[in-house]
């Protein structure tokens, strides 16, 4: 007998995830496209944890449904019960894994169960996101007539979002049209607009989005049914938030393609994950649009022989600014206003507080006017060490991005200006103060990184490897320039400093000489060239109103994170 | 009212993928920690198709089981036949999607199912991966006696694989053991070895994989019931495959946490996964075992209040190899009988002859001859450059994962390189054939990356955004060795050419040039050098036989990528 030995590393622990939740309940869809498994493929591709209420299973294939068992009412209040109390219920209210229930194909005994649970459910403010499947895309009417009209009347009205497309639309205002005045024809998006308002007020539901996947319409905002011209086609989904009295047009290539089976369970999947993951509704649903579109348009081999599924294992997009079409207005306009990108960002009244909080920090001063004990000096070199090494890394993830090779080349030219840092980091502490990073790191605790510099490189990995190459500048950005300000800061409040205060002769040198660094002329100019560098960037890589947001928050987080890198030092 | 637009990006049709798929029958869970919940988050977070065949609903969550419903045979029965129809019959039996059946909790009524398949399921050769799951982690009983007799006699001597966990194997055996004899007492890993070849024997599948985790040994190979002892503790889980007569120990980390409420379904969707991507079964248990590690050590917050579920989001290995612990001795082995690295590689009989090939191409012979038509060469150029800004962003990938921050300053050091290389490239056209990059890009095919060169840039950066600093450096070797030894080949020929050939004398000297670049002193040094720094790269970072194997498989890919870059340009 043969014999091997395979020994398997101990599992890293990082990166650690919280996962919020999503209930579904639906039905099971054997084929795995649509259902329950489209459902649990599309949470779980968004980094959220999937639960379950099965409502029937379903023989099907991508050609169509071929029977189905509906599960019974007690099951499902078994069920319910189950997974509440165990993700909700047992949970302090703001505590609790659960945010959402998404509901697909419901039969009658589910919405009995459901309606039961809607005041307990709004009290711990879940939200219900109800895709009415009543036609499935292979034509089959999977719904029950006498438990839609229970659903429209005791759920819908509760729900968070409800989300048909556009034949299923007609037929709920069709429902739920008391008046039986004819529903007009549509033919312009304010008459589609009209239309989604005037559902949402039949139905009460809190937001309506109507997706116009059956509904293309041509560049000049005209609806057409020639769906093999030649000519780009648009997609348009309609979202009305009422509490706002909002509209907006999710607008989207339309895609010749028919393999779209399971594509309404899985936008409304991925649209519930984004909300249980905290993202604004209409960013729910513009990341969850690009995500749909991301698995039509990746499969190099179809599924099956019918309307082929979606790919679930296609990546979403990073961010919703970056799902989104650049527009240049929005940045010439900023441009226009605030002189140069950086001085908008500093100025962001998100931003500005914490900019100058961090290049006025306490730390400089103290360091400035020789009151900071030295201690905390050398802990603030320690951590820097690890911090360059880091910066270094994300510089390098930047130049992987970079869309030329000139681009590429500046990265190089800043890893290696970053590497001197280092070394002159390293000769100082090592001529000084005797101390080695390599020997010394097992036994002096100081040299491992601290948690305010492993939250921060954490924070600058995370982007380096997710973001674009804007975005990974972005967040570089805040230690280039903010140490240039803070230096000049610092400099300022040294010229009318004498004395020692708490530190020796030597260690007011080594304060002088960091200050110096900061203020020293390749510093300075590092400073000035990253600005410009950012200017030419933002006008070249697409950005729009939504991606700006972003790169202000990035700009904003980097900058608090700096904050807390100082604040460490001096509260030891 | 207000009204606002999101206008959508078209979503990238790249990396487009092609989904194998598993097929998974059993019951579900529908605190989706475990059952078919757990297996389609599985499957997905593999990159593999799943389908489902429902053999139970459960209301159950991480406390235990409360009820559940089996499925009718009737309806087991459609769902089979439409899942198979559409992903597996109607297919020519090699172009499938599906590659194997996940079986989990069974029912009678599916075991006779699936049984009336079998005939069928192995002219098609599909695997069957069978979990018996017959007491869950919460200790519920969820099998049915009768129908686990009928799943031994008929369905389990047809598996490919049959992974029960210690109790279930002991429950298996017993029930088995026809001549009643005692099951002896497992005081060692041989013990526990000769008890699976025993099972094996009884079961008759093709392989069976006994789990430890309910059985962990000390480091000294010795069982022990004191989970609480402060001393490591691993878990061994044995693989004996029949038809080589080979048993495989899986040792990994004890893991004190009681939050593996679907761990063995997870294991089992794992497994199968990667054996419909075509993982060799002990490497698809391997990169498994891992991926369950993953999951049980990276949830930052509990979910629920029993046992409670793995993290499914967590990011599989790179590959079987790195998941592996690293030993000394393979390598130190390779070296002193290779000399190095680099000749271990360049000699190992899988790339030997493709390296051969590569290094002296006909592309290089021609060239050195004069006998390569001039816009051959030209052609070569204007892809080369494409490649140049690919490679330098892959170096950038390599940078951001080194270890150190003297290897940082290295990759920077080597980009500065590639971009001096892409600016002679870009004067050499510019100056010679008035050919512009960016001016001419639009207009000018050639300027477009061809087919072998999207390949080769596609494969590098794969590897770049997944590998680790060895593995992208293997990657990257063989262009900085190969042109090197090229440009060698290529100036012995040249010396003995005097004719012009089919090229001008301008055009010679273009090519003479070429040749020199390629054998001057400072990529005759890089050559030196980069062999230097594999050396100690594969010394220092642990490696094991297999991701030896996984390097050796990267070096002979980019080699026959590096051939098909010249071919392409030859077969104009």
């Amino acid at each position: 007998m043969i014999s091997k030995v395979f020994k398997l590393k101990n599992a890293e622990a990082k990166p650690q995830v919280e996962l919020p939740a999503v209930l579904t309940v639906a039905g099971s869809d054997s084929s795995g496209g649509a259902g329950i498994e489209a459902d649990l493929k599309t949470i779980s591709a968004f980094g959220v944890y999937g639960l379950t209420c099965i409502t029937a299973l379903t023989a099907q294939n991508t050609t169509g449904v071929r029977t189905f068992d509906k599960t019974s009412q007690q099951l499902i209040h078994q069920i319910l019960e189950a997974d509440l109390e165990d993700m909700l219920f047992g949970y302090p209210k703001t505590e609790a894994p659960l945010k959402v229930i998404k509901t697909g194909m419901l039969t009658k005994e589910a919405i009995i169960e459901l309606i039961d649970y809607i005041p307990k459910l709004k009290d711990y403010g879940v939200k219900i996101i109800l895709d009415p499947v009543m036609i499935s895309t292979s034509g089959s009417k999977l719904s029950d007539d006498d438990g839609m009209k229970l659903c429209v009347e005791d759920l819908m009205s509760e729900a968070y979002l409800i989300t048909p497309n556009f034949p299923e639309a007609e037929a709920l205002l069709k429902l739920t049209n008391t008046s039986n005045t004819k529903i007009p024809e549509i033919k312009s998006l304010d008459d589609f607009a009209q239309f989604v308002v005037t559902l949402q007020k039949s139905l009460k539901c809190k937001n309506l989005l109507v997706k116009g996947g059956h509904f293309p319409f041509t560049n000049d905002n005209i609806p057409t049914t020639d769906l093999n011209s030649s000519s780009d086609l648009k997609i348009v989904d309609v979202l009305y938030e009422s509490e706002d009295d909002k509209i907006t047009f999710f607008e989207s290539q339309y895609i010749r393609s028919t393999d779209n089976h399971g594509s309404g369970c899985t936008l409304a999947s991925a649209i519930s994950a984004n909300i249980a993951k905290g993202l604004p509704l209409d960013e729910a649903i513009a990341i969850s649009v690009d995500y749909i579109h991301r698995g039509m348009v990746s499969l190099k081999k179809k599924l099956g022989f019918g309307n082929g599924p979606l790919n679930h294992t296609a990546a979403p997009a990073i961010s919703v600014g970056s799902a989104l079409i650049g527009s240049d207005h929005e940045i010439q306009t900023i441009l226009k206003e605030s002189g140069s990108f950086y001085e908008y960002l500093i100025n962001h009244p998100k931003i500005k507080d914490n900019w100058q909080t961090y290049v006025t920090h306490p730390f400089v001063k103290a360091l400035a006017e020789n009151n900071l004990p030295f201690h905390k000096f050398l802990y603030f070199l320690k951590q820097d060490y690890h911090y360059l090494v880091n910066y270094a890394q994300v510089q390098a993830l930047a130049g992987s991005t970079a869309p030329t090779y000139q681009q590429i080349h500046a990265q190089a030219t800043i890893i290696g200006e970053i590497v001197e840092e280092i070394e002159r980091h390293k000769q100082k502490l090592s001529k000084s103060y005797n101390i080695d990073y390599e020997r010394d790191m097992d036994f002096d605790i100081d040299l491992k990184p601290g948690p305010a510099c492993v939250a921060y490189c954490d924070y600058l990995l995370k982007v380096g490897r997710n973001d674009n190459f804007l975005g990974i500048k972005i967040a570089l950005a805040p230690c280039l320039h903010g140490y240039a300000v803070a230096g000049e800061f610092g400099a300022k409040i040294r010229k009318n400093v004498t004395g020692l205060g708490v530190v020796t002769e030597e260690q007011s040198k080594v304060y002088e000489s960091w200050l110096n660094d900061y203020c020293s002329d390749w510093f300075t100019n590092a400073h000035i060239e990253g600005k410009k560098s950012l200017q030419s960037l933002v006008q070249t890589m697409e950005v729009n109103e939504k991606r700006i947001e972003e790169l202000v928050d990035m700009f904003n987080e980097v900058t608090l994170l700096e904050i807390a890198f100082w604040d460490e030092c001096l509260n030891l």
